[in-house]
């Protein structure tokens, strides 16, 4: 953004496309809003680890420059979905008035998702075809130097049958149209037999999947503290209690063990074992954005001494998940132009279920995401080093 | 260990010496208890990181090794220490039977403490004198190849005018009697201007200081998480109920201080910054040997969004002491084998203050650790690397 | 007991035999053995409402004169059983020993349970003729003054048809060996249709169902508060951990539907509507015969302000549950004495889904127990002031 | 409120004054723009007593009814009070301005309180006079049937001598005035000896002190269900988190050793002992107006079994506190009206320390309180029956 002088004109900076299946989620929408509010310095940057010191110099497109649309099946206007979520305490009030004009730009960018259920109009490579499309003369219209395409949807039950669930067809679409995919979702996607040929040929980069937000996040370091001084885990139980659309669709039993197979995997990487113990998610509508989360840990320790940690998490998904979301798409635009290509395995610092081999403690996924960022700074060979596959 | 072919009587193992300040104290009981029971493979080594798998080959002296003796102003015999200990839950029932021998044994080693309150019979430096000698006719009666001194005694009140405490009594007596030193308490020990040289001139390894067991074990774990996915830590509240000898000792203001400072030094050190916040130290004795620490993190998400963790922490101190206790025993009698000397800054995985100058992560720690490990192998060349001073 | 003067040779006190379903379990050998440990006095009657000062006139059995015998499918024998609660920390150590004649004695008075699941050998009929013989000649053979039955088996799946359940039969067979029958589980006992005209026609008293022992416990004071300051609930969540043979019998589902009945029955009753939340029960062996019960508690205040209380409760469920256990038996063996029958609303206080029609906060209960306790005094005409059917 | 037949102009309903102590506090603004939005209909009336069935027919002043005023030594007039409640979240977005005209009435309505520290413009009893004018002057500027005074200012320090604090002052203006007088504070307010002879001759009700919100409610239902078990309370510990005025307030230990003297008399009473453990209070401006109290009691069951339970209540101290104070005045109002006086040990449902001499479970609390509305209805002679002193 430095200028440039000598030069009468100096070039735009580039723009880059932020494509949100999802796009009129609480979790778009808020964050859609909050990349407006911090780009005007209305807020700090809470919970956006890319603008902490480590990160500032290496070449991520700024905030100011990212461009909104994305696919939705809902039709809310973004505005009045920014209204509902001032009102439930997500977002601050007077923000959704503060923002309005980014809000409409972005509004303007959603087309309608799909496919409905029990639709045959169209094949599945013809709705990938039309997505794609989408995508494509987004591209081109906001003239932008590029795109990212992420899932921030609601969890989709796990496909009963082989065929290509909308995930799948969201994440091929963005593959088809040239862009990097990042799955924030338990939900399929990229994670189809189906689809591995095309991701191995894309020459894009990639990552996902299921946003590590509340729950792991903390069995992420908990995890490893047990592990690391010997302490024997013999049962890990948790209760999630969640409101919001998010509570909905994962009372549905198929959509639940999607997300609940992602929390297992981290304490089984982070323990080296299963410990006894079940994952519970509530629907409780009375809690609205919020969610609570309860785990009971039961250890021993020397000589068999039995000892209890629990904790009690309360958090608001969107505002934990918005920030990740604007810290992806920067961090894959930016790999885009590195050239970097297939699963960003770097990046299990935001997954719980990360693609490709990397660590599974917090810490060491931090370390790798710095070593990730230094490999994105101009003039680091970022194809050298290669990315693990 | 291993068999050494050709040679009609192989040499007898190397024994080493465990001097514990405070050594009919719960801790100490159970170190001594529980390294003979996991010796006897009675127990699994639960709680020992040094019987982890990264740890199995670095020349550690095997628990079987290990000789204890100390000083204690009380004079509780150990069995009957341990059956307290196991009427309160910390030891399985038939330990101390199990182990009689051994507890007796140690029993015999355990020599009179000091200073009582008030004493003026000896100087300073003559109680200096006594407890070293204490330790250099143990090593020699003994016939041991060396002997490391660790502090589990009570915490004391800060020092409230210049003078020498007790703790830095034994912390000199240790080095004068040409052995480690580990402080695995707040009290003074080392860390008084008036030892600095003594510590300096005695090219002997020291560690410290307050063992990071519980509630601070969790805080070093939970403030890299809140640093790295930069969420803004607002308040850090803290309370702690323990029983036992230590919710007695900690009553007392002067000695919650010392306690306190080590706990908010590790918050302060992993945020970056000191938040919003009190820890308190009840004396319940109700808990016993047990102790239950809840802690409530008011902390900010994206654009504000308040947010809350708690945790609850119920562990028996003793237990999660002991094996630390032994892990200690061995590092820094290795340490002192392989010629290192002055503050071991690795140890930092294991206190809330350490020596030296390391990382405050827990993971961080860990990785540095495993690092000293390895430089304590057989072969490796300790001193060329030298440690931190 | 007081002594007779001038009698030669006072009668001997009246013994009461105490028939308890499921008589090798938890619950059954905590009773047993903690009968006779209070009644030695090796013990304080600490969780016996019975041995508080209002109840100490009412005519009551003294612990001293109680009997046990029972049916049960299992075969461990209950000295062994005591000796697992023990390592368990259910009994305190040293007390099965204490106490080894009187479980002795006991288990001496154990009958085989039935039916075996898919028995055909004897109908229904010819089971609970079996069934009340064995009660009948255990009272005969002790010369016992009279008997109650208490079912304190596993609960049991809640029945697919008509059949009359297990718990059915012993309900029945207690009525026919003219015993008062009190339910202390989820199980149907006499709460079958088939049962109605045999437990009108008895005379006889009995009580239940389901032990009111943890978390319904708390909710049923929880509940009238929220309702006395007018509090709005919105969402009533909770999460059962337990190991034990309970956590493996309520992870039937069956089990556990029949058992979330009662608990939701005490919110609804207690709060005047049914709020949002569901219940879970885990199977966590891990935690033996303890329990740990997390309740979250969503509720609104003046104006709509958003309020949360949760609560967290670790009990041991054989010690909660055993002295309600010799409670009731001697509540019952008294009310038979005194002419009583049909159901006995007024104990309530000890049930999460009691018989009659009586009040749902555990205050009012308490104040009815007292009020019942009045009745049985020696004096006091019980019959007069009649039974609530 | 009925019509009245056959008169050509209806008299107009009484109006009654509410005088709060402390009027530009959270407690009071919330109390202030409740009434106003309830009587509106704009909110249901959650969280008012007085509100529900049992008391509708009490001849209690209508909320319409109600006119406030007070003393105050702050000077933020009321709506910008009423925003930054709004900001907090205690208030709903929006009802500051539904209710401005309201609240400017009442603003109006505010005194300078007084004295301040260190004054001696006036003496005690001068300051007395200045205040009780002022009520008098807004009793009959209003035009009102009669006014109560509650005080609902911060909690001040514990006298040091025997001099008249401000709240004494406050309390005598009331009774000088002729005005029944509430102290919902832990404040002296009527019990300092040297009021106790105006107390008694005024012929006037009173009721206090401290209301009991949150812990201390939680308490008076807890303590019961112990006691009423028979279960032994070992130690009971809490600690207290709070921001607003109120935490910094008490963060001065001699308010916090007033505010906790009403928590512990609470146990006390309801368990017939004191258990171990300590209450922590801590100013943590992080939570605002946003309070969290954590209890953890440790209890014995039979046969010494040790266990626990926890408690965390999240509440907004103002929006627990407001209801109350509108069920108050309305009370107190109505007492004056029957011609009630002195201590109304009926209202001990509201407070941690009541006056009188009253039971200490909310549930026997709740039965007096609506026993004495009975008492309050048109054609219930009140005074027949007598107030306890």
């Amino acid at each position: 953004m430095s200028a440039e002088p000598f030069l009468p004109t100096p070039a735009p900076a580039p723009r880059f496309g932020v494509w949100l299946v999802g796009a009129r989620g609480s979790v778009a929408t808020t964050a859609i809003a909050g990349c407006a509010a911090v780009a005007a310095e209305l807020h700090p940057p809470t919970g956006m680890v890319t603008e902490t010191p480590d990160f500032t110099s290496c070449g991520l497109p700024p905030l100011s420059s990212l461009v909104f649309g994305g696919h939705d099946t809902l039709d809310c206007p973004l505005p009045k979905r920014a209204e509902h979520l001032a009102d439930g305490g997500v977002l601050p009030h007077g923000l959704p008035s503060a923002v309005h004009a980014e809000l409409v730009a972005a509004d303007r960018e959603i087309r309608p998702g799909g496919p409905p259920p029990g639709d045959t109009g169209r094949t599945r490579d013809q709705w990938i075809d039309v997505f794609a499309a989408d995508i494509r003369d987004f591209v081109r219209r906001q003239d932008l130097a590029g795109a990212v395409v992420i899932n921030v949807a609601s969890t989709e039950p796990a496909p009963a049958d082989g065929a290509l669930p909308p995930s799948s067809l969201y994440a091929a679409a963005a593959l088809r149209a040239g862009c990097p995919y990042v799955n924030f979702t338990p939900s399929t996607g990229l994670h189809h037999p189906a689809l591995a040929p095309l991701a191995a040929s894309s020459g894009l980069p990639y990552a996902g999947r299921d946003g590590k937000t509340g729950q792991t996040l903390l069995r992420s370091v908990l995890g490893p503290m047990f592990l690391q001084r010997a302490l024997a885990v013999r049962a890990w139980s948790g209760t999630n209690l969640l409101g919001g659309g998010d509570g909905a669709a994962l009372a549905d039993p198929a959509a639940a063990a999607a997300k609940n197979a992602g929390k297992e995997r981290v304490l089984a990487d982070t323990l080296g074992a299963t410990p006894e113990g079940e994952v519970h998610i509530d629907d409780v509508p009375a809690l609205g954005d919020w969610k609570t989360a309860w785990d009971h840990i039961a250890f021993d320790g020397f000589l068999g001494a039995r000892m209890v940690l629990q904790t009690t998490w309360q958090g608001c998904d969107s505002a934990l998940a918005a920030p990740l979301v604007l810290d992806l798409a920067r961090l894959t635009a930016r790999a885009r132009q590195k050239g970097l290509s297939g699963p960003l395995s770097e990046l299990g610092f935001y997954f719980k279920d990360p693609v490709g081999d990397g660590p599974s403690s917090l810490a060491e996924q931090y370390t790798e995401l710095r070593r990730f960022a230094e490999r994105l700074r101009d003039g680091a060979d970022a194809d050298d080093r290669g990315t693990r596959r």
